[in-house]
């Protein structure tokens, strides 16, 4: 099955920088869902952009054939952390077709909000 | 009316996995509404997509000719239900176009969360 | 100035039962906003589908040049209202390029939930 | 890297018109995340436009090369403020391709709400 495209970008992009809820699935966190329909292991370098400095990256990551992975962005460390509360943008290349959606958990107050959209994809 | 494309994927897929509020309309869901505009019936296939293990499906759905179906992942049973709690993403594959958006309503918390976001469209 | 499309479907739609707060900003609602960025009037053709019944249609709507309609499903009543708690799909035809944007306030419950997506355009 | 299109359009746009809450993260505010991923300073042109008076603009920003920027349109005041709770849509003219994501944050009640959509992209 071949879905999808290998450039993407996620121009929005925000980790909410406190959380009063502690849980794993609670705790305010911004994810890129990646799908790699393929059968083939899909390598994603990504870039992280920000409004005053250089961007950031690669950051490596590898979804393996017929497999998601909902990456959250708090994870990631390597080359380094992205810091909370600070505005940022995404862009995705990958060397097989994937489909990317930005999500994100935002509960700074006791009463979760969600959003998500299908991130841009280019040819 | 000739609206859609053949071949859709939601990458993001996640059921929460409880919901104090228990009447259908505010049970915790996601559903993928699909329009099917054309004078043709739209037989569907669903794969749905894990992290760590292989794809289930299909998932088969017929929509009528000019009807939507506003298809709820949690009453999905064959082959097997889809896990709460647990990451997924969604390919779907129609023979007539079909037009495919992707919503979720949380109500883990007594205050809902709702995201919808158009699905993604392939050739 | 030359931006949008003839043809738009939303698949999700529905249109929340109640709503304790009762001013017109936060009334539950169902939008869809529409930009007509040219210079003609865009004579615009709604369809409304079901689920278990004949599409209903259309309605009209006309978007003078150079202005934006942010349009309530609830307020449509020509044919016919569209009923709450029910689901539907819209297509939108014009006769010259709009964009259409999906919006959604839920206010059944204390803390509004919303939602919006672009639409589905098609050539 | 040259990711983008020159010509956006988001055709919802509304700021909520008070918010309990006063800090700069958590006020009501409208955004247009654009991301410039280009080696080139992106010149961007934006249109207000409204349901009932003339477009107002060109608002006139400039994203820096590889940087991101996180547009809230309350701060928009050159030509004019945008006023609060009245419908508008807005076009993004840039003379390089450039990302645009929109996302809202209504703070109204005191359980925030959150939208976000990719903005509606031409050639």
């Amino acid at each position: 099955m071949n879905i999808g495209k290998r450039l993407w970008a996620i121009a929005e992009g925000y980790i909410p920088p406190s959380s009063p809820e502690d849980t794993y699935e609670l705790k305010s966190h911004e994810a890129a869902c990646i799908l790699n329909a393929s059968k083939f292991e899909a390598h994603i370098q990504i870039t992280i952009f920000y409004a005053d400095r250089e961007p950031v990256g690669p950051y490596r990551v590898t979804v393996p054939p017929k497999r998601t992975c909902h990456l959250r962005f708090n994870d990631l460390d390597d080359p380094e952390k992205i810091p909370v509360n600070t505005p940022y943008s995404s862009v995705f290349e990958s060397d097989v077709p994937v489909v990317v959606q930005h999500t994100r958990l935002d509960s700074r107050q006791a009463a979760l909000a969600l959003i998500t959209t299908i991130a841009y994809a280019d040819d």
